[in-house]
């Protein structure tokens, strides 16, 4: 696996959307926070809402030219996703990954991003930054411990332990060394029986989903089981089933219900609780980088 | 492919659930709508509400339990799955479905139990039958189209040139000879990368769903396109998106302009609009079987 090398004070950065349209009122103050990091924003044309097409920032084509365009410039040092919602899925057959193998660089997102985040990772073998996005997360006061992490995220210093905060729980005993992979829960399922499935082999698998129907998360972990990615995997991190409320409460499984019957039978080590993802404070994780999960001591250790 | 007998005025059928609990309420009538057609339903224990786990109708154990019994039991002419919802997912792997293979019989049901007939055809060479359930239709006053299909289901006559209505439209031109496959979106979507994964290929593969956001029924058929299962097909019938509103109007894409960039550039006989699924009056039909589609014609023949 490749680490792109690291951002720097100064350095330019493509903003763009593979994804939903962005909120006109939400560009400025996502330019205004990338240069409260020292970072030079470059606007791409899906960040402008005149682009966009039904839910998207602009159409398939156009999406997808952003991205190989950042990937190839020359003058680019590194690329945000400003924000996720739906849509990455679509570029995938649209995008030459040789090519953009061969212009290595940091590449920052979540949630819908996870889709690129695989592809990154698995085709170009490139290590790829799990991190909020400038006009979700970055534009608002955040806290101490998620700007902290995407300060390392983006400067090139997320190794070493990365603290997982206090409310971490082992589901299932025992230590794990692997690559970093996973993401939302939705998009990682998303591309299953694709050119671009998640391969789980051998690795640390981190989960964590929002707005899912209950019965959803259990209908996507059991796809997950059936296809033996939680057998394969050397350990399982899962994070917070954010605003997944069951619709009748007197007769559901709750998330933990679900994890018990569905992931622990595999057998790995295994944590819940995990900070990362559509919550408040956030972790950042270099997905495609090697990591040891000790899930008795709830630490994660991410190799140099 | 094997077409199991047919059932018979007096044969016993199980009346089983491999998905969500059943209402108590609804037990009864389910009974006595069976027996409207002359046939002996047998209840089985995943019928009960009693058993019912979470929103399962009884834990995995039991309903796997039930379907395996079904089969093998000599004195059960056919299986009617008595309504869908979640669940038969969660049974793939508890399944003997060699031992299944051994004991072919008539197998009724649609929605969640897509899940049960891609598995059915493909590990059993098996035919069976996308039909309404005793506890969500049968036990209704319904149209006589419904009933008409539903009793040639049953007894044995779903074969020759299917009716299906006025308002099939064609949506790519073309005529195509194939194996019956699909159903639901959502269920054959979550076939995907497990060892029950459908197998399009050559085959005329049927789409419809229920109560998904717009944006999730772009996301699920860009999986199946990303999956290479609009290419293999050889042509495609898309039912009703029923309950399937956008979240934002005046910024959406609808089914049609999403079916327009997602499924018709395989440039596959298609047609949209057929009678079939969560929508009254409901085609029936037998997956597994061969027919043929002319999308021009607007017309379905099931061969002999």
């Amino acid at each position: 696996m490749l680490t792109p090398n690291s951002l720097y004070p100064g350095a330019r950065v493509a903003l763009l959307c593979a994804s939903s349209a962005v909120p006109e009122e939400r560009l400025e103050p996502s330019l205004a926070a990338v240069r409260a990091f020292g970072l030079e924003p470059v606007v791409y044309p899906s960040c402008y809402y005149v682009n966009r097409h039904g839910y998207f920032a602009a159409d398939d084509a156009q999406r997808a030219k952003d991205l190989q365009d950042a990937f190839a410039d020359p003058a680019i040092q590194g690329i945000l996703c400003i924000r996720g919602g739906y849509g990455a899925g679509r570029l995938l057959p649209l995008l030459n990954w040789k090519d953009i193998a061969r212009h290595p660089k940091p590449f920052f997102g979540y949630s819908d991003v996870t889709a690129l985040h695989i592809a990154l990772n698995q085709c170009c073998r490139m290590v790829s930054y799990h991190t909020p996005m400038p006009s979700t997360e970055w534009y608002k006061e955040t806290d101490d411990f998620t700007l902290g992490y995407l300060r390392r995220a983006l400067f090139g210093a997320l190794t070493g332990p990365l603290d997982m905060g206090d409310r971490v729980e082992t589901l299932c005993s025992g230590k794990a060394r692997g690559i970093l992979c996973g993401g939302n829960l939705s998009l990682v399922v998303d591309s299953l029986g694709t050119p671009w499935e998640i391969d789980t082999r051998g690795k640390l698998l981190f989960l964590e989903d929002v707005g899912e129907k209950t019965y959803r998360i259990d209908g996507m972990l059991t796809q997950l089981r059936n296809a033996g990615k939680f057998d394969h995997c050397a350990g399982i991190l899962l994070g917070y089933w954010t605003d997944c409320p069951p619709e009748y409460p007197e007769k559901t499984l709750t998330p933990e219900e679900i994890i018990r019957e569905v992931v622990l039978p595999a057998g790995k080590p295994t944590v819940a609780g995990v900070p990362c993802g559509h919550s408040l404070p956030t972790m950042s994780l270099p997905l495609g980088a090697v990591a040891v999960l000790d899930a008795d001591t709830k630490t994660l250790e991410v190799c140099p």
